[in-house]
């Protein structure tokens, strides 16, 4: 590789001492994920926002496709300037795959916020989303980047020549979070994932499904018998719990999950409901101390102890989730919830930009939600 | 008794052979469930509305309360008149098992829509609802009211003395009618019941956590750890599986049902979706048989092929069940939508009642659903 | 014309003595006005729902265009049989005026809800909606399809050869309901109209700006300078006035509507809000004798003292009318609220088809408005 | 007054040459409005918040009252520290007149979110808000805090000893912007102003009319004949146009506002839709160099040529303002469209205390509008 590639690959240091800025494009930048990385890009401290690309437009301004971005002199073009020092792609499924390539070799680093850097077997791709990966060898060097799961990973790229993110779809965040400290103890017997989001998940496309005739006043599940989410979920809880995979029929006591999304009368927001079958008997106290460890340092993740609302979260990167054992039962019940375009999105491939980047986890991320 | 009771009790007989006519009052008409017997009972074919109560009005136009029935010429007042054949009672919890025995004297029809005649076991108030009940002999003699459990026991009750019907809760009635075949065929192994409601089955007073800028654009979990609606869930279900209880620690394999609500922001509308672990390997072609067999010739439940939305029952009495398997993971998926107003409360009320009076089970419930 | 016509032209008399029947037909049934229609017209007691059409579908059932109607046993074919007493359409400006002389022709009463039929003047085609009219010999047998302005003339189409209703819009009705009386009085010096409607009334086809996402938690005008609704206002509200016209630069005084409306994030519903500087002053009292007078007999339009809201009226074919003055100001204000899928289309037009067929006015439309 | 008051008084210098730090206090903290303020003064960069009041709270954390807010350090005492340089108070009105003149005495700068300090002519507190006011002598100091009209009086605040701002309501705020270049060519004959409000600004108190089932799929106009906001809209008007009054009966041509506000179903958001009869004519091109001109400078305002949705500026100080000109009917509509709770309450009061402050105008305002 090139001597500007190894000269980028230094991603955190800056020889003059001034504030460091890093030149950042935008490929995807007209539907709702896209809109969300400009909002926040365009206020981060240490970002230049040198190039936005989306869907066939060119010299657009940025307020005609996003019409609350007005304000922004931003333009949208059909390319991005070729000294961009990292690249967020937000995308249909198999399309960064195929651009990834050739941003890498200009030494750009990439955050991938559709799934093609997520699951680190290619043989996931074909199942799970219907295409052949088409660089397996760039599935090895990705990281997930859910930086409470691979903090030091994401670090470690910014002395790496290549750096890749597969930053995590939005159910799976939510749900990971709120099973992680339970998966690392070891105490999954049996999961069923009960899931609930706003309608901005399904993104800006014009579906008769999602005009708000349809949508207000009713709820429904999707996804039925294998959303794409799962690969991902089972994917992390397995690499946690260091078992070699999941499959539900090898090995009693697996945790396999069971995953119903649901689409809700809202715009913003996930509620991941986690039903929990534990290994061995547990107490409440148990569980509150297990959780509270697990997140004590973590500038985005909660604990709470009352049942958390989406609206709790709306608009930032927090995380909030509470557990609860019910005595009667013996089932624990793990609740997440979070802005899918934030944390579940847009912020989140923030947070492990700013790690790939050296620079503070939350730069550009201080928003507090907003409530009412 | 009386003779007046004993003439009464044969509420299915009109001797003269002109269209039959029973006299109603409705105990309760304020709150949101009241607006809506008296919306459905106002048209109600069969049925003279001839007395409304409400909490501590007296001579106060309907439109008063419910303005959207302001063109009804129909007023609330302190009391019954006492020459009612049926009463509807929609109150909080204890207060129908103090009035019922007055009302019963008096030779009326009970058809209470709160729980004080849901649960058979007279120990379960004092559990699940904080309260002894006043009268267990009366617990003994009523019936719930889900007719597609108990279409013959309810009516029975037109050649009865004494008419007692405990209408189910909303969660109940979508939570079994999803069940039911699976339970029948002594399929549950396991079961999670994740269910979601608009807001409207919180009732009408005012309350901040149910204003309208805390609800909109957010979900929560609420009941965490044992929602009241379980004690009818669990008593209705061993009924069916012919087990003496559910006691979860007492029997390997035995239903314990993990029920856990979410708070949805919209009005009307409840979906329970049933995680089921089977107690057996089966095919979906079976699952079909059974539900197709089930529902075959119920009025108001309809089993579809595609995940239904509430929105699809919005304003009627309809139920849509919807039942698949998830081959990678063994779990059946039962889901039930109803409007928990109408077949969740006043809808189902009526179609009791009209059973108790050997009315035409579908009179006054014809509408269709509204949408969008 | 035919002796089939001659004879179908009696359209009120059953020789039969037996409860009247009307073959009606449905060309649109897709859209939502069209689901509506089919949602009245199948439980409407003189009406056999004999055929449906729509966009390119043949032998669909309707469950398949309409979840919500999937109980009904209906299907959607590519025409309508010949035998048709009467055919609603609801369709895009343009089509109905080439396919209604071929109806006529089969002796089937017209009742079109699209604005095909609204205007007299046939040049106010190519002025609001762009095209020639195709035939404006028809458009001179048309009657404005408002039974609360023209109830004569629609049941005088009862024993017409020639049966046309142009159903008018869901803004006009909501506005000029509530501005009649004053019309009627030559009270409208200064005319204001700010309308706001919920987004079924956009239709269903699916278009970005009107997804949940865009369309929740935001309002905002459109059609601004020339909604083409201000056609049909200006159209009665000069009949009312006896006037040749309403061109504002003709005549100091004169009536020029300036009308606005807004897109609400509901889906039903249109409240319309007309600021009127009268001609002379005037007293409160005087304006509620005036609307008392006016609406005392009318059977679906109520006038209330307070401020009415558009759930007031959902899912009925009710409108409410409020009426104020400013006595600070010296302003009229005239409120009209509807359900703007039934009194604003389907509901109004099996009005008008009632009185067309010499039905009673109200069959079909006995529902109470549904709330909450 | 006493010496530390004089030392206070000079609120824009810092000798030290540091970052500018203001102490802040809040009293009535918990309402939406207070929650609002706490969320964006936290994150001020020169504001540190020492002080929170709140209904009958002491040492309740923040996160108790506003759940979003939890992860804030802040906690709600009985009491203000002494030595807070600025004191936002968000109260029900009279409240702020009694509490401001002893905050004033300990040198404090008051931002008065509430009606208390808006009005100059202390007669308009009994007329419009039912209580004389105790201290006329302090209105006569006080400064509307609309920087758009106010720029220079409230920046002058930073050297006076006595600092009162009045922070304008909602609705004038969207009202004022939208009018302002017409009012100021003296262009207004005649005005009807149409506002549409989302429900965050009918407060956080438990209403049955505010309840989530009551407010859904549901409009209705309010405070007809005659909403409070009125008074600040014409003495603004009035005091651009130079006139001595605006009582409609004194001068024929005067403007007198007819103003009437909506609930819509949203949270947040303001559109003020104002009809303008102007006193001679205007083309389009000339109202666009009026508007244009009028706020090219201004950080919070922008002219766009397409109808504002509120959404364009909801979480934002943004205000889009749009003018057009209907040539069929010679009148102007000029609409305004704001996040009620930011440029229309916190947001705006935020600007003003800024300019009072010799802060930089747009500090802690930066945020860019959330969408979807």
């Amino acid at each position: 590789m090139s001597t500007t590639l190894t000269s980028r690959s230094h991603r955190g240091i800056d020889p003059s001492g001034r504030p460091r800025r890093v030149r950042v494009g935008i490929i995807g930048a007209t539907g709702y994920v896209g809109g969300e990385l400009v909002r926040l890009l365009a206020r981060h401290p240490n970002v230049d926002l040198v190039g936005l690309t989306g869907r066939g437009r060119d010299h657009d301004p940025i307020g005609g496709v996003h019409q609350h971005l007005a304000t922004l002199d931003l333009d949208i073009h059909a390319e991005l300037p070729d000294d961009v020092d990292a690249v967020f792609m937000a995308l249909p499924h198999g399309a960064a795959a195929d651009l990834a390539p050739g941003l890498i070799e200009r030494g750009a680093a990439i955050i991938d916020l559709g799934p093609d850097f997520r699951l680190h077997d290619p043989g996931d791709y074909p199942r799970w989303y219907g295409f052949e990966h088409p660089r397996p060898d760039l599935l090895e060097l990705a990281v997930y980047g859910l930086p409470e799961f691979h903090r030091a990973e994401l670090s470690a790229l910014v002395a790496a020549d290549i750096a890749i993110v597969g930053a995590p779809g939005c159910y799976p965040t939510a749900t990971l979070l709120a099973l992680a400290p339970l998966a690392r103890a070891g105490l999954i017997a049996d999961l069923v994932v009960d899931a609930k989001s706003g309608v901005s998940g399904a993104g800006r496309e014009a579906r008769a499904g999602l005009l708000y005739g349809e949508v207000n006043e009713s709820v429904k599940a999707y996804g039925i018998g294998g959303h794409r989410h799962v690969a991902e979920i089972e994917q992390e809880l397995a690499e946690i719990t260091g078992r070699e995979g999941l499959d539900p029929g090898a090995n009693p006591g697996i945790i396999a999950v069971d995953f119903l999304p649901h689409l809700i009368p809202m715009t913003r927001g996930i509620l991941s409901a986690c039903h929990v079958r534990p290994t061995r008997p547990i107490t409440q106290a148990e569980l509150d101390r297990l959780y509270a460890t697990a997140y004590e340092d973590e500038p985005f993740v909660t604990v709470v102890a009352n049942a958390p609302a989406t609206k709790d979260v709306t608009a930032s990167n927090h995380v909030r989730i509470h557990v609860s054992l019910d005595e009667r039962t013996g089932r624990i019940l793990a609740i997440g919830v979070e802005d899918n375009l934030v944390k579940g999105a847009a912020g989140q491939a923030i947070q492990a930009f700013n790690l790939v980047h050296g620079l503070p986890e939350t730069a550009g991320l201080e928003q507090l939600p907003l409530s009412p």
